[in-house]
């Protein structure tokens, strides 16, 4: 029989087990078995691949390693004896849930890149984690190889987090990029990355913002604490900008992002989460990330503004933040304490209709006189003020762009329906929240 | 008699002991005072300040501090034995060397800021530290609140790093910045700096780069577990950098930036470990890093590109940083193991002279026929083979721009010195690496 782990000492193996072989676990893999040594030499901790859990034993595997390390059997893998920590990389919700609160349970440390897993069911998970005494670690879950989440939960540990706000989505900050550097639309953006490999067949959950949001909850209870589910995090995504909005936002010295935000309005105590497209400034670093790189920008009351750049996604990336959580779930079990776990609250969000933003907003008019007044007659019966208005002309039409100073979200869009049924007023498109002008 | 710490439990306060209370310390001492629930809430650690040593006790303090909680025993508050955690916060390299030594014997977690013993002694006190079973943990020495040490020692434990360059001194890089965006020379820039407080009086430790050659031997150390001391650092400041060609540099699409490198040599094993000046290209994310701000771009073999910025210096962000490792140390310490010691061995280095680099230079030539073709036989004969080359007009003179392929150091100050010879020129000046030229 193999021994428990209880009757190993520090210098020991550390015995592995990985769920999934795809693109982040087939990386992993390699660097397990080829850089064992190196590994080793490094961090004192000798990484000992064990076994290896796959959906289909046909499909062609990294080389050097051993047939009889796979396995269909990942149930059986994510609870075996000899086994000390447990990698989940098959993604999805499940059965990846129920495997890593099975390793839990039966006491193994688990690393896992499963960000849906996280938003739905990481607090229960983390509480599980700390009941018996493990680590749960998940660095890849959110931006790849940037160490955002060790930067959260150690780093700036003690730290009053403000804002956290994230280029989290390598796909559309590749589209938006696209959009801007060679005035296409999104259709032709998208058709670019998916011939590069960058988008899905079907890119519902990169486009519509389904992956930024689950990031987006899995950052807010990094930084805040909070038992917020990907579900009840705000979602907008951005398949409704146009290349005429992505270069009028150039003009006025923007670049167009989907961010992940997390914030403590007003400083607090409400929170709220949401994902969205913005014009941030250009001269805020998050401009400058461009093209499938990620970023992470953390706003605290001392520690300033940070921000954390890299590759968010990818095998070698990936597998990269695994290894790290790797060693350190290694280490943290030889020392026999798991790292320390996040606290969870409630806290209670701000809705959506009151948070206040500025906004960017273009619409087509009739050309004729009358026309700019009716329409800020509208913007002035909703307590919306305007910063700065433009007018571009259009044959017998006028595209009209507004920037407006801070406003409440539900005047914005009561604003908006009213517009809509002014006769002068074809279309208001283009709304677009604009980052970095407080009040 | 207060217990010791081998008798207190997870929930005991754990008790911290600081040397130290100007602009840092004095920060801290804040945070520890005023938001100890807080942290304690946020952390599970409750953080109790027992004491702090001050050179003058007639100073202005904090307030909240009770007065008899400071002393001027340093020596004797570093080794009492109720305190568990001792953060240094003094500077310098003597008494602080002698202080966390002595610390770190009886027995304490010690966390510093210190760049410049660790630059000198790391080796050492690391080993101390091992050899007691404590921490000694020191995010706050290289880039003030960014998490660089955390993320190079945890996260990145296992990645096979390539290469760290630092933008790790907010002086100099305002001082460039001022001379990139406004066009006036190293004096007036430096003249602003020190009115605005940015610089010293006296501001050698900056603008010669000495204070970055400690950085770049503490991130060696890190990435490469090198014991390189910074006296080993080759280090060139920015004093001799002309508004000029900061200016023809930013037309060629560069921006100057002094960076701290620590690479391995065409892949190792050689280590290169240098502080100077260098035109980074404008689409590197390092050439976005302006004013005051730092940021530490590191390349990985599985990781690639990652780059972590923010504030590199000043009380509130320095001493959020120390509070992340205050944490750490207290957790390690409940839990009974301290934070594991990168691994530090004897590294060979490349001497500076046998570094292949692309070259920018500037001279002023006579303007008349010949004089081209004279110095480009000079370039020749030296193997520098030159990839641009422009000629600004200057009244009777000719000022002469190149750009070199990637050359040998050492040719490259043999074309210089031979070229000083040419009759027909006038002065050499401006040479500056360029990165992002690789073979």
């Amino acid at each position: 029989m193999t021994p428990k782990p209880a009757d190993q000492d520090a210098t020991d193996p550390v015995r592995v087990a990985l769920l999934g072989c795809g693109n982040v676990g087939g990386a992993l893999a390699e660097l397990l078995t080829a850089r064992q040594d190196d590994i080793a030499a490094r961090t004192g901790i000798r990484l000992d691949l064990v076994g290896i859990a796959v959906a289909n034993m046909d499909r062609p595997r990294p080389s050097g390693i051993a047939p009889e390390q796979f396995t269909t059997d990942s149930a059986a893998l994510a609870v075996r004896d000899d086994v000390e920590v447990v990698v989940e990389l098959i993604g999805g919700l499940h059965p990846a849930q129920e495997l890593i609160s099975a390793a839990l349970r039966a006491g193994k440390s688990v690393v896992t890149g499963n960000k849906t897993v996280l938003a739905v069911a990481g607090a229960e998970l983390a509480e599980l984690a700390a009941a018996h005494g493990v680590d749960l670690l998940y660095e890849a879950a959110v931006a790849g190889a940037i160490p955002v989440v060790r930067a959260l939960r150690e780093s700036l540990a003690g730290e009053q987090i403000v804002r956290v706000m994230g280029i989290v989505n390598g796909t559309t900050n590749f589209i938006l990029t696209r959009m801007e550097e060679d005035g296409v639309d999104f259709d032709a953006a998208l058709a670019d990355a998916q011939r590069l490999g960058l988008a899905e067949r079907d890119p519902t959950a990169d486009v519509d913002g389904h992956d930024a949001a689950a990031k987006a909850a899995i950052l807010a209870a990094l930084a805040f604490g909070s038992d917020v589910v990907d579900a009840e995090v705000h979602r907008e995504g951005i398949r409704g900008i146009r290349a005429v909005d992505v270069a009028y936002a150039n003009r006025l010295g923007y670049t167009v992002k989907l961010l992940a935000v997390a914030e403590l309005v007003d400083g607090g105590p409400e929170l709220s989460v949401r994902v969205h497209p913005a014009m941030v400034p250009k001269s805020h670093p998050l401009a400058s990330v461009r093209g499938a790189f990620n970023a992470v920008f953390v706003e605290g009351a001392g520690s300033g503004e940070i921000m954390l750049y890299g590759r968010g996604a990818g095998g070698p990336p990936s597998a990269s933040a695994v290894l790290g959580d790797l060693v350190d779930a290694s280490r943290n079990r030889r020392a026999g304490a798991p790292a320390p776990a996040p606290k969870r609250t409630s806290i209670s969000m701000r809705p959506q209709l009151d948070l206040r933003s500025a906004f960017y907003l273009s619409m087509d008019v009739a050309d004729r006189p009358g026309v700019l007044a009716a329409v800020a007659k509208v913007f002035g019966d909703h307590q919306v003020s305007i910063r700065a208005m433009e007018q571009v002309g259009l044959a017998d039409e006028a595209r009209l762009i507004f920037l407006t100073h801070l406003a409440r979200e539900g005047d914005l869009l009561a604003t908006i329906d009213e517009l809509r049924l002014l006769q002068a007023v074809d279309r208001v498109s283009g709304v677009l929240r604009v980052i970095g002008e407080e009040e």
